[in-house]
């Protein structure tokens, strides 16, 4: 148990971005949301492609979602776990996602989210994501 | 460029790990594939449900996939990134998984997978792992 305790041992800065990750998607704020990332992450998304490759390009995913969306996005994260050493940390929960697109139909799903996170001059950055539904 | 080559900085101890994981799925091995795994692993499976808590259950995953299949699986990983801490890891690849189902059906399709490792009384564990194909 206490090899456990002490693996997911963390302190508050790797949550708090995550915090901030999860408030930027619910306001649909993108230049707030990209502050995460580093500009090499690579991203497995819930749509094809296969892999995103560069901040460049998982930005205009994330463009592309909030233009669908009527308003703010409820975004809720279950499960939250966060394992971390000194520059290094991965997060996973599942989220549940409900909201209205444009054209006024009704969104709700689960999604699986898995964060790499690098610290780089004293700066937390994802390195790498990946955003998945189970195959039906 | 050289904060980024730093953080990819590597010794050779997960991407060994990584290797062996990977033989053990070509291999269908069971036995050693597990021992890769964290008693307590979370993870996010190709097919559902959302989530798997637990080695005990993951292992059952596996072994359906392995039941399901005639001979070995041709198990492939391109894109392989790997960034590491002394006691923290994540990699993530494209896998191109080839072979033959039981029933003759032939296999070859492409999956993402994150694999997080923490290392514990000096071995390396997988704690989180997720497996998935984009949404159709």
């Amino acid at each position: 148990m206490s090899a456990t305790m002490q693996l997911f041992t963390e302190d508050t800065s790797v949550r708090e971005r995550v915090e901030t990750l999860a408030q930027a998607i619910r306001d649909k704020d993108i230049d707030a949301l990209m502050t995460h990332y580093a500009p090499d992450v690579v991203a497995y998304d819930v749509m094809p492609p296969v892999d995103v490759q560069g901040a460049a390009d998982y930005r205009k995913n994330f463009e592309r979602w909030f233009a669908s969306m009527q308003g703010p996005i409820d975004y809720e994260m279950n499960g939250l776990r966060i394992s971390m050493s000194e520059s290094h940390a991965f997060c996973h929960c599942v989220s549940h996602v409900r909201g209205k697109r444009k054209d006024g139909e009704k969104v709700d799903y689960w999604v699986r989210v898995t964060t790499c996170f690098q610290k780089a001059n004293g700066q937390w950055l994802v390195g790498h994501e990946h955003v998945s539904m189970p195959a039906n």
